[in-house]
């Protein structure tokens, strides 16, 4: 039995009936043509299926969208590179060289897309249950850990409801200054509170982006004030 | 038996064990605040990774890219409004007065809607094995007609392949007019094509959108000019 073989027996708990489908899920695509590119995609999926059920068990309140939030808490690529680093994925991955000397078997994308793909080989080779289950197995400490949702929304949407769960009017969002010529751009945006005559501003690369900034300076001096 | 009951038994020839389950699926946001968006999250899901091992295993040349196109491509909004049409599923939507005066239930984006939270509700309620029988048969006309992969990929791809097969050198594009201001910018692109002496133009709202059309417009000068 070779090492990844036991690697997953000993650390996964799943044998593979088609050893082939284990290779190809740890291949990336620098190292050769047949890669697991495709298996990334019928993994994600799969993941993606399996930790929707478990958001929407688990949180019988959360709207679509915190369900949607909260899923991508747990699929999104760092998450998946840090589970990749927990488990030590990295030492089976087959890699070019050039990524060999890189630090391939380090890289977050590299190893989040593997992750994926070895959980599209296991859904291939054992079918949906025996993929459910791994999957559940090693997320488990993470479905511990599940955040509040609410954390999980933007600083513009935390805004809003603290200042209606205290009935005070809305925040304004105006453009302060915009400054660099086109791709280059950046807004500067003022959030102003009335009611309690604050005014916190964001700055970045977009204007969406720097009113969410200024949003959430506003929230932390909210905090503050309010702890 | 109450008449959606029969129609998805008739139809579907899936029958609930909790029949609150199908009654929550049918109901639209405009008719309660307990509605199907929930399920619908669940649903998207379950039908994203069925159709995801229909298509990895139909075409096994296909790139992920390509596969993703393809599932795309069944499980859009239009082709889901469109399978809900053809099943009936309209009749029996539970909607809020507004939506049923203003013709909801023939509505794209509500048809497709309730047809992703009744298979997160079978999945819920018979398990990945009664949602992935369901999904197939309802899905099997489309599966025997699928696209091929190529046809799906965007003007400028397509465009730069067919040059590409006849050793031409690629396309250039150029950003020929950029008009009105701010949020209604239109932009003009050119598309040249050296070696046959041909330029088209695309207009739209993004660059991008252009260079897609101008592309296209390419496309089909030299298919008729091939034919």
């Amino acid at each position: 039995m070779d090492k990844a073989e036991r690697w997953l027996e000993e650390t996964l708990q799943y044998r593979f009936n088609d050893v082939a489908l284990l290779q190809l899920a740890l291949t990336h695509r620098s190292a050769r043509k047949q890669n697991n590119e495709r298996l990334e995609f019928l993994g994600d999926a799969v993941l993606d299926v399996v930790v929707s059920e478990v958001v929407y068990l688990a949180r019988p309140g959360a709207s679509e969208g915190d369900l949607s939030k909260l899923r991508a808490s747990l699929v999104k690529t760092g998450s998946l590179a840090r589970l990749a680093l927990d488990l030590g994925l990295g030492d089976y991955l087959i890699l070019g060289s050039g990524e060999q000397k890189s630090g391939g078997h380090r890289r977050e994308s590299i190893l989040a897309d593997g992750m994926e793909a070895l959980f599209g080989a296991v859904f291939l080779d054992g079918g949906i249950e025996a993929a459910t289950t791994l999957i559940n197995r090693v997320f488990q400490d993470r479905y511990e850990t599940l955040p509040d949702e609410k954390d999980l929304r933007d600083s513009k949407t935390r805004l809003q409801e603290w200042l209606q769960a205290r009935k005070m009017s809305l925040p304004e969002y105006d453009l302060v200054a915009e400054t660099g010529k086109d791709h280059r751009k950046m807004f500067s945006v003022a959030c102003t509170v009335t009611e309690v005559s604050l005014v916190t501003e964001g700055t970045s690369t977009t204007r969406r982006k720097a009113e969410q900034k200024a949003a959430r300076a506003m929230l932390e001096i909210l905090a503050e004030k309010n702890a």
